[in-house]
């Protein structure tokens, strides 16, 4: 019982609580209480932002559960039994937890339909949602990592490499952003008329750009759609909360 | 009209054709009748092997554009017209081009859902199977893609670096596929007793384990996942095209 009274639950751990030994049950019933409300597990200016907006937007209940990287405590073995990839964010949920960034971004849409964040009734703009998602999360997010994560793809001590990686940011990131600017987004946002997720998503990552060396207003549609996020209340809450 | 006879159809191009010419529509009418029949674009022995085996499995009506790496054919201006990022897979359908693998996949459950090819009717296993294939497409693919990729992420000439890169993926590749055995995989399918998309998608992975010198056997789960994939009809024509 010491681990369950941690803020870092479980839903396996949950699932065993179900026998029928009252006590046993009343001793874990603020738990399963807490997990009636889902916890959003985030670190300081990371994509976390991107699903903390669509949070917002949808006006969930949620707990927050901030990491602190700079003890690298998403390494910690309590958060990698909520998610073992030890990244953020991750979603815990009544039914489990949910990791990366477009899953989190479409379980929030389907949960809260009533907040129309995503084109649920039709397949093909939800294709072309997740397609916009799934370029923001495995080229652009990846573009910008080899900034400070090069790392991940050659040795710690080969400095030289991670440097390398590093000045070709700039390129990598203006360049995705061109594409974006005249292939991806129809206007007035991300697909169209309607807000929806990808909104959240494209938000939270040119927020980056300056810190990339690309200027927003080399894009006129990301640098409109930059300035009319930070209006909206979910974006004041959230940039408020990271700082950004 | 030269460019709508040519076998790369743009959508955008197709709704051109909508005036009350009747002759025009008369020189356009297989073309249109073409684009009731969905296009798929691919290259061998790419990620594009996750979608085709998903449209067999679907029992989809498609038909096949090959694409020639070996003379860079994805960066030709006809194929651009279809998909301006120069990738593979890219799925033509009636409404449209869809791209990136996770969005083309859903997609295609979501179009034949007979097939049963994805948890369509629960929000939390449908969350769980995107943070699947997301997984798959930004952290798997991005690490397989630094072996003979990496001059996306440094310059061209700085082979010193494209080398590190290359040094590092059996590692990263292994890394990740030690968690995927261990942390993701439900068994007997990824998401347990139901086949889904994410067999498709990690069966193509896994078919790149030997040639970034890692031992599938390393991984029985998936090791036995992989022998049974290809017992499947849909793998044996894909894997038959594809030489793999």
């Amino acid at each position: 019982m010491e681990k369950s009274s941690h803020p870092y639950l479980s839903v396996n751990e949950i699932d065993k609580f179900t026998h029928n030994d009252i006590v046993y049950k009343t001793k874990v019933s603020n738990l399963l209480k807490v997990a009636q409300t889902m916890i959003f597990y985030y670190a300081l200016k990371t994509v976390s932002v991107a699903s903390q907006i669509a949070l917002e937007e949808a006006g969930a209940d949620y707990d927050l559960h901030e990491l602190d990287f700079s003890t690298t405590e998403q390494q910690s073995n309590d958060y990698l039994n909520v998610n073992p990839k030890g990244r953020v964010p991750a979603l815990a949920t009544k039914h489990g937890i949910i990791t990366e960034t477009p899953a989190i971004l479409v379980y929030i849409a389907q949960t809260y339909p009533k907040a129309k964040l995503a084109p649920l009734n039709d397949h093909f703009q939800f294709a072309k949602m997740q397609a916009f998602n799934n370029y923001l999360s495995s080229t652009v997010h990846v573009n910008h990592a080899h900034k400070i994560r090069g790392n991940r793809w050659v040795e710690d001590e080969d400095k030289v490499s991670q440097a390398a990686m590093k000045a070709k940011v700039p390129k990598t990131m203006a360049e995705s952003f061109t594409l974006i600017e005249k292939e991806m987004f129809s206007g007035p946002w991300v697909l169209g008329e309607n807000f929806s997720v990808c909104d959240c998503y494209v938000f939270c990552i040119s927020t980056w750009l300056a810190g990339d060396k690309v200027n927003i207003e080399d894009f006129p549609k990301i640098h409109n759609h930059h300035k009319r996020m930070r209006q909206r209340e979910s974006v004041k809450k959230v940039t408020g909360i990271h700082g950004i």
